[in-house]
């Protein structure tokens, strides 16, 4: 098969909402008056986002997934995305895999395949999202102030538990691992969520890297600090039963690192003045996505951990980072 | 370095048009009203699109040159990038080049980095530009009518013979090589034609894979043929007076495979009704940008090759695809 016939039978779809799809130089989108377009591109390598025997209707998944998420968090509606592929040989069982897992994602947010690009080399997927978001309503990093309340959607966590456990560092009954592995291979994008603290949340980010290296990137662009209950996180793994259940070897440490920098959650963080806490418990109803308080907004710059009983909690939790 | 670091050194720079730029979960771009936005992604992989030992400066151009060939293709102009980028290791050398010739290119076409991805794996570069046209303006594949003449811009198979050349197949003398190499290395994108064909073409596209290839997508979409005057193509080579000089190796077989099937010209191809000569010959002085018509537009679909005493020119020149 070659390259044209590939992305005929594949990736070619009627065209809906965009001007001009897959098939000419580029591809036209018209954004409604009023509307900015929300942008934002991620590269997924074989090796260091996934592994190379994933199942690869999930990682067609996950490779929208999480840019949808960057929509999320920037509060976006999705519209439309390019991806460019790189590919080591025309596999087709993996090509409609991939690409039934894509789609049905896409079709899922209303996001149509536009345009991309395919070439043959080591596997690498890079997707370019787009979304539309009222002039001067995105989402950002940088609105926190003191005093606001600090929230995460969902979970956090269980992607690392799977993780860990597909590398041998922790062993863990098959079902369980089964339910932590759709959180690492089928994150959830907060697509609805984002879109529903327009107007109530003051920042708000997306959780790929861990939640204390992000958070981070929202205090400095605030130019504030944050203090975080992590009794409160270490509650919001799912498997938090069975890891708080007779398996000993489950430390506390453990869940902290999960939780607060386990990586790939795909959830969102969002601070939000205390006044709006019905909005936000609100916008949580009506996406159909818990969120939890974890915090509070500083003044004073750096993040400060606190237990239980009240007492700092030291860490010394390193986010990823691909060249570290 | 870590990978925040290497962003904020290498492709951060003060946001100009764009609403966000670099640093947030997306960057926000608003296309003036009455405008269509242009998308297009080209990934480069190492061993596919150039070598390994290439000029990171140069290669920082070639990377966003394709990608504002694709926007010349359409009638738009550039607007703003976003960089996905692989790297094996970060090399501050290496990197220092390449964002230099990157950014020089995007500086000279007003088009601005808003944001992107790094990771560490084998190196391999996406990105996907955005433009703006003016709605219903945009020039298309589809457009071309039975009697349209048939245009090239600039100079094809330079890029080939350079390629040639650099793979031990071509000996060529080092000037004659270097100039080559810059057409390999530095293709000019057409930016300023294509926005002064809007109106005039009826149908245009750029020339990444080889003439004759390129062009059956536009006979394909028009639904109709064309007729080459090879013996015009053939003197579009900007080395045709080295090649047809005391070169015996270098016969005309070898210079219509570079010229119809060489690659990587980064050329319009475009289509325009006779009546409008006039305005061709004016939006080619205005651009600066060469053109020369080379044949004709057929109601009877394939692509006829006849040379200068009017003889059928047999062909089986395959255009480049990267899976076979």
């Amino acid at each position: 098969m070659g390259e044209f016939d590939l992305i005929a039978r594949y990736f070619t779809r009627p065209v809906r909402r965009a001007a001009l799809g897959v098939g000419d130089d580029c591809a036209l989108l018209a954004p409604a008056p009023g509307m900015q377009l929300a942008v934002s591109s991620d590269m997924l390598v074989e090796g260091r986002h996934f592994f190379a025997d994933v199942d690869p209707e999930a990682l067609g998944h996950k490779a929208l997934a999480v840019n949808l998420s960057d929509l999320a968090a920037c509060g976006a509606r999705p519209l439309a995305f390019t991806l460019a592929l790189s590919l080591p040989r025309v596999d087709e069982t993996w090509l409609a895999g991939f690409s039934r897992g894509l789609l049905a994602l896409a079709d899922a947010h209303g996001c149509e395949l536009v345009g991309g690009d395919t070439t043959q080399g080591p596997l690498n997927l890079c997707i370019t999202v787009f979304g539309e978001v009222p002039t001067g309503q995105a989402l950002l990093r940088s609105g926190a102030r003191p005093g606001d309340d600090l929230y995460v959607s969902g979970t956090l966590g269980d992607a690392r538990l799977a993780l860990e456990a597909l590398l041998g560092h922790a062993p863990l009954p098959a079902e369980v691992l089964a339910r932590a592995r759709q959180r690492l291979e089928r994150p959830t994008p907060r697509v609805a969520l984002g879109q529903a603290l327009r107007g109530i949340a003051s920042s708000a980010m997306d959780l790929s890297d861990g939640l204390l290296g992000d958070l981070s990137h929202i205090l400095k662009a605030s130019g504030v600090g944050a203090h975080i209950d992590t009794y409160i996180t270490s509650n919001l793994i799912a498997e938090k039963a069975y890891l708080s259940g007779e398996n000993g070897h489950f430390h506390l440490e453990f869940i902290r690192q999960c939780t607060l920098a386990g990586g790939d959650d795909y959830e969102l963080a969002f601070t939000a003045p205390p006044a709006r806490r019905g909005a936000v418990a609100a916008a949580s109803q009506a996406s159909g996505t818990p969120v939890t308080r974890i915090g509070t907004v500083l003044a004073e710059p750096g993040l400060q951990l606190v237990d239980a009983g009240g007492q700092a909690v030291e860490h010394r939790y390193a986010s990823f980072d691909h060249f570290r």
